[in-house]
């Protein structure tokens, strides 16, 4: 076992020890210590910012992007945003040993399904270095330990975040070890991250796609990964057409880079000609460029063409695509085949084509009369997310702490015998 | 790409196709079609005993054990068992469509989740071919299609079963292509469908440990799977002892092969005196072999001396391993360090005990006073099961109907708008 290696085993084998004491910590010894931390974040300030200066220093030589640099700097502001999640993620309901589906069989036993943490989670992240804080409370908090693997471009600032969570932590009733980062900048430390199967139950990834695909290519860990937000709105022949402009104005421009903005635009042929003409000025309006099939462009010749690419195209950025169909089943047809199963909206006030949309398109989430940018856990009420999940097993859409948890059986008896 | 990549796409996409068209089935449609099923296997014992005598023929000639051949072989009751299990499974309530979780949201929009069909799933399978039936019934309630990969022993009896499946489903609104079997006995054609992330949602392999151990190491889909079952009875130091004596013995001996058989028994020293000569008796008279610690056979000094490899082993055979542990924590330390994570049991009577036991030990099963045997989906009350998954995510423990399906988020709003 090389070096590295080695430090990654010992790792792991430190957190799958922590995790069993952090599962049965009580929801008050788990809030507390995020109160603590907390606390100590609002203590460090001058530490953290200092530790922050060195990464920013190091950015610019190496000539980083504005908006990456935006990313990597901490502020009094983003560290109190920070303190405040801890706070928030501290007073949610703890789902850990909550009981359902209880039933009782034939012979009297009881059989139920208890809520319980992952085990050791591994969070693999880029600039931002506010998720070292955010995804270790949301750990914490759901009772499991998490190994920490942030950008390099934000080592010093990851580095003196860790710090202060184990040190809070270990002023507290739980193991400092539920909280390690990898403070190494070898990228093969990821490697081995993610085939510690011995040790890891899964992997987050918060990051770009191409993280993403090298990921899901090595990792033997099971992933909750995030892949593309290609979504749709489409505008049914019985949509109000007041409230479908509005609907698709705030799903483009609510916000252009987050995964839930609208990326095409599905229109009923049999309301397009009304519809898209006011469309066209909005967006305008809004600086959003147009793509349109070949319908779309007789309605509105200064659409530019659109070709396969667009309908495939995640854009994350002020273009849209737009196509004009025939029926739902088009529509639905659009979306399977172009769609990245994310999320995707009907706009409509015929009950059936609600329900036949709701029921069929097989994204994560699927909205009736809503704008895919409200595709996030605060949105829906979780509280607080760890990402946006595009896998079909396990947390699918927005995870939240429930997401951090699985059931496992409890089954009470008297002394039953089998058979 | 190969003759065999080529195949297996083509089933791939066919496969997916057939799942957009069973998702949206009605549970009248998927019930009607598997009792079409049931008659159509009803009506073909002729045929299918024929093809099942090719495949025993084959088998005998290439001298199978004894075992094996009853794995493989088909009769008229056997058959009749499948149509039953086929009424069975048509009878079950439909999970798909049931929405949980409802909330309202404070702008108004309501929030759901929507038991969805998982998609494609693969079944892997070795000998037995009346999985071909039971995996593709259980699909198809659940509104999955399949792509089925029996054991090259069974090629004939699975190849006839399919060609049943087929023909009933050609004849119902349901698409043929919901079942389709894999006809090659090409080794390498696991590893392509293991790898078809496109099309397939989940593999279910249903084998030894030897076809799970290469899986895990080749799939790109996510494993529903099952790999150890290293189960322990704990009988703690406030036990009932009577209870606990039939409790161990029920465990151990219901059936020595399934996965649910008590490995090892754990005893508090406190009780070990008293219960140990009564366990070794009764098991004696059953001819299970005992292997003790060092304490154990202090009481019972005809118990074999047991290793560390018998706390690792599951025998699914006559033997037992013995420990005498000091407390509770020891108890839950040694099923920590040796289980397999399926399924372990406390015997007390001591409510704080059993609430410890329940909470900490992380199995998928955990039992309060009933024996590890009935780690089984029928006793569990889902109604029929295609395994026991040991895996965390996603199900845990017996997976029924509901393991074969996901949930998606459903927003339903009046055109709010976010921010």
């Amino acid at each position: 076992m090389t070096d590295l290696a080695q430090t990654l085993n010992d790792i792991g084998k430190r957190a799958k020890a922590a995790a069993r004491d952090l599962a049965r910590a009580t929801d008050t010894e788990k809030s507390k210590a995020l109160l603590a931390i907390a606390t100590k974040l609002d203590d460090s300030h001058a530490t953290l910012i200092e530790a922050n200066q060195r990464d920013l220093d190091a950015a610019r030589e190496r000539g980083l992007a504005d908006a990456m640099m935006d990313r990597l700097k901490l502020s009094a502001k983003s560290l109190a945003t920070m303190t405040e999640g801890l706070r928030q993620i501290a007073a949610l309901p703890d789902p850990v040993g909550s009981l359902s589906n209880t039933t009782v069989r034939p012979n009297g036993m009881r059989v139920s399904q208890m809520r319980v943490p992952l085990g050791v989670i591994g969070i693999i992240y880029e600039s931002r270095p506010n998720v070292t804080i955010d995804a270790a409370a949301l750990c914490l908090k759901s009772g499991n330990a998490c190994i920490l693997r942030g950008g390099s471009e934000a080592f010093h600032s990851n580095v003196a975040l860790a710090d202060i969570l184990r040190e809070a932590l270990s002023e507290t009733t739980l193991p400092a070890d539920a909280v390690q980062l990898i403070q190494t900048t070898d990228r093969d430390a990821v490697g081995y991250l993610v085939k510690m199967t011995d040790y890891v139950d899964v992997i987050v990834p918060r990051g770009g796609k191409s993280l993403i695909r090298r990921l899901q290519d090595e990792a033997r860990v099971p992933l909750i990964k995030h892949l593309d937000g290609n979504c749709h709105v489409y505008v049914d022949a019985h949509a109000d057409l007041d409230r479908a402009l509005s609907i698709a104005i705030n799903a483009k421009t609510y916000r252009y880079g987050i995964c839930g903005a609208m990326e095409t635009l599905l229109v009923h042929a049999e309301v397009a000609d009304k519809f898209l003409p006011k469309l066209e000025a909005e967006m305008s309006r809004h600086g959003v460029e147009l793509r349109g099939c070949e319908k779309s462009r007789n309605i509105c010749p200064a659409m530019k063409p659109a070709t396969d690419a667009d309908w495939a195209e995640e854009y994350l950025a002020p273009v849209l695509a737009v196509r004009v169909v025939n029926s739902i089943e088009q529509a639905m047809d659009h979306i399977a085949t172009w769609g990245s199963g994310h999320t995707d909206a009907i706009v409509t006030q015929d009950i059936d084509a609600a329900n036949r949309f709701e029921r069929e398109v097989d994204s994560s989430s699927v909205y009736v009369n809503l704008p895919t940018c409200f595709a996030d856990g605060f949105e829906y009420g979780l509280g607080a997310e760890i990402g946006i999940s595009t896998n079909r097993l396990h947390a699918r859409g927005p995870v939240g702490l429930e997401g951090l948890t699985t059931q496992k059986w409890v089954l009470h008896g008297e002394g039953q015998t089998r058979g």
